[in-house]
């Protein structure tokens, strides 16, 4: 009954099994960084920007890129610089540059037919997609047995909302008929009943993508945010705990508790306002700074949810796929209950969100566009599986992030008056700059020196390596950050 | 200075040089579709559908199709029946399946090296990436001088609605600054001034996405919106036409200026309830039930927008890329002034919007994600472009749009009872079924002989072939039409 689907597929596991073999973490093609240029972005970056401006607003580029001339975690740019990338694309490259695997892939024609005649996935999709979900199933979130594909992070938060929305609607209906007359013809003209005055609560410093739905739920940066109207939604405060952890248990003890208390309370006080129909969390909080909280937190709020039938929505876009030494961030916590709903994006190369048999929708269309993802990114997504799979990279990410840990933890120590709160979950790791011109002049002065890092909140360096980052590797950059932190130390 | 990116494009140019050449309009493969099954969706599908329902909400899913073997305007589905395609992926794609040219592409190991190294546009592009803007600049909508890409139609509405509301609020403030202390602290907890009350407009029927800001400005059916939470914005009505178009004149400008009138007052009314900073229209209102209006209504709208400082966003996301006879189809309005936005997907490939140098904001991040887009889809857009470029397609669409409107206008005059109102621009061509039953018993006869169309609005058959859909084939389409609606009107 698959027959098209299973052919795609032992067609594509040829092509893949010649790879799969491939343990070596290294990078083939550079063994340090090289900058050439007097300054990172070097004169071919400066003329390419200048270019780009004429049709484009360009205040973001960092600089450009030779990703033919890429390896592994080295990133070269368009001046030829070669960079140590801890920072992988915003954290979306789950094996580095030019993996040999993913290159062969290519050369497959099945693989080209769904490139090249891209599906519109919710209505004409390809035989392979059923075995595309079910490879995509096998690395499913504890508990829930449902996956759907999309574009991107913020197109899988938006729909995560309308599920969590439908969910409480049907829920609250019980019996009764959805398509009265009230209800169609007041949604029309986006007034309630058919369309409800429902709520998402998020959390200060949250970020989940900045399209209108998941902008209202982004507190992390004002420059996101400013001159945007936002639905007026509930917003509880995140824990902001004291480091280092074992210091301040109590302290920290209490803001968790002070924190759950704000849901609970606000979850109360919205009950006649805007009803909160779900709840929406970053295992750590990413561009917020490298925010954490206690697993006792996480399961405590998720238990809170539980108890007041708000749907319990779990960010995982830039947590997930084995970069905290779990597949899933959220697989920490040992929650007795899993998420409702667990988004994702980035290294899953896919988006899309996993969701619990309760929160599926019985009828068609109502999450869905025309794509509804990408077919083309399914065999890289297949491809990176099984490498995480053979290689144990959750395993490698888990180990590796321990000597991340222990490294930052002593530069820490080393510069006390520099650096501070060194934290982390796998190689999900983090640490905080006494100010944000420290934090601006630690990112350049290591980007000079071939480290490429990514700043976060106000004064956070975070560090989103591929999951083929290795101890040889993680000692290069260690040495540029003792170079750098020494430079500013003494100015 | 564009050492890197010319030299990649010199060298796909090498590739594709090969192929511009083509000029055959014809399918290579397939002559008239083929209906092996008992009924459309065949056995297989069935199964595959049984199968994907148990991770996966199926309820939109027409048929499963095999890509390998469709060519050209025939879709092959898993069952093995060679379908005549009018509907193209839900109008996405422009060349047909398994165009030569752009399997040829992927035979390129730059093309597969921005694949396989997605970049995050917005901080690390490819240099190539200043040349994939150029070669999009050289179909921008005349007036318009800059551009964005992103992932789909939904995140380019979403963001071109951003970009109206920053534009709006730095007018407003004039030599004021936007980060005052006010603005952001309030933009952070969704309040104004820094979330300040304002609107979109939009019309009746429209369909702009369904993520949540598209959403508020999407108006088609119920079931897109239905238990979704929406932005409170003006709605005003879109013109409803009555056909033949000549017979109704005098009620067609009445009807027209009463929407103009509305808008003019809604545009008054909101001022100092949420202010409307953008309306959104779509040319033709496509999913609403192919609605127009004529080029006059269009002009005089922007005439009014224009007035009354609203940023006019023409959403092009299925009208757009040659189907009407002109590249845009904002091009038949012959407006003196341009829309301000025109955003953009589907058949282009990629998504992303124009706009023009007053709309441009001058600050990173702003518009911003972390892939901006998909390198791998500029490569398939130039090939498209130099394919509509060299073979005319803008012509084609023209001249193979007439016989198909005089073909439907004949077969309305035979079959008076059972369709109506056929109307069109270019190839952009639609009737109306005499009510909903009467459609999809007309869609779902069409499929069983071998023709795939679409429905839209109430009671409305779409045709949205490829841009190389030829006579010989819309003779083919219009014999399944005419025996379709032979056996309905003998019913």
């Amino acid at each position: 009954m698959l027959t098209a689907g299973r052919a795609f597929r032992c067609r594509l596991k040829r092509v893949v099994s010649s790879t799969v073999a491939f343990r070596d973490l290294s990078n083939h093609g550079y063994s340090k960084p090289q900058v050439v240029t007097e300054d990172v972005p070097g004169p071919k970056t400066i003329a390419l920007k200048q270019e780009a401006n004429k049709v484009h607003q360009i205040g973001s580029i960092n600089f450009f890129c030779d990703f033919e001339r890429s390896k592994g975690n080295y990133l070269v740019d368009a001046d030829g610089n070669v960079l140590l990338d801890c920072f992988q694309q915003i954290s979306s490259m789950p094996l580095g540059y030019n993996y040999e695997g993913y290159v062969n892939l290519f050369k497959d024609e099945s693989t080209v037919a769904n490139i090249v005649n891209r599906a519109a996935l919710g209505n004409f999709p390809p035989a392979s997609y059923v075995d595309d979900l079910k490879m995509m199933m096998s690395v499913a979130p504890k508990g829930l047995s449902q996956v759907v594909t999309l574009s991107c992070g913020s197109c899988s938060n938006e729909n995560a909302y309308k599920a969590a929305f439908m969910w409480h609607q049907r829920k609250s209906r019980g019996e009764l008929p959805m398509n009265t007359d009230d209800n169609i013809g007041s949604c029309m003209i986006n007034k309630p009943p058919g369309s409800p005055e429902l709520s998402i609560l998020s959390f200060a410093g949250a970020f989940h993508g900045r399209t209108l739905g998941c902008l209202s739920t982004t507190h992390s940066k004002w420059i996101h945010k400013i001159d945007i109207p936002a639905f007026d939604w509930p917003i509880a405060d995140f824990p902001k705990l004291r480091y280092p952890l074992e210091e301040f248990t109590r302290e920290n003890g209490a803001e968790e508790q002070r924190c759950l208390t704000m849901v609970e309370e606000l979850i109360h006080q919205w009950r006649h306002k805007a009803p909160i129909a779900g709840l929406v969390i970053e295992p750590i909080q990413a561009e917020g700074g490298d925010r954490h909280a206690s697993n006792d937190f996480f399961c405590k709020l998720r238990e809170i949810a539980l108890q007041n039938n708000v749907a319990f929505i779990c960010d995982e876009v830039q947590t997930g796929m084995a970069i905290t030494g779990e597949f899933w961030a959220h697989d920490h916590w040992k929650s007795p209950t899993p998420p409702d709903i667990v988004t994702f994006a980035k290294k899953m190369i896919s988006g899309g969100f996993y969701f619990t048999d309760d929160m599926k929708w019985d009828e068609g269309y109502r999450i869905f566009n025309t794509w509804m993802g990408d077919p083309s990114k399914f065999p890289i997504l297949e491809h990176t599986l099984d490498v995480v799979k053979s290689q144990d990279l959750v395993k490698h990410a888990r180990d590796t992030g321990n000597s991340m840990q222990s490294a930052l933890k002593d530069l820490e120590q080393r510069y006390p008056g520099v650096i501070n709160s060194s934290r982390g979950v796998g190689m999900f790791v983090a640490f905080d700059a006494v100010d944000t011109k420290t934090r601006d002049d630690i990112v350049k002065g290591a980007l000079r020196k071939g480290l490429l890092v990514g700043a976060s909140g106000n004064a956070s360096v975070r560090f989103r390596p591929s999951l083929l980052f290795s101890k040889a590797e993680l000692d290069i950059a260690v040495d540029i950050l003792d170079s750098t932190l020494s430079s500013i130390s003494k100015n």
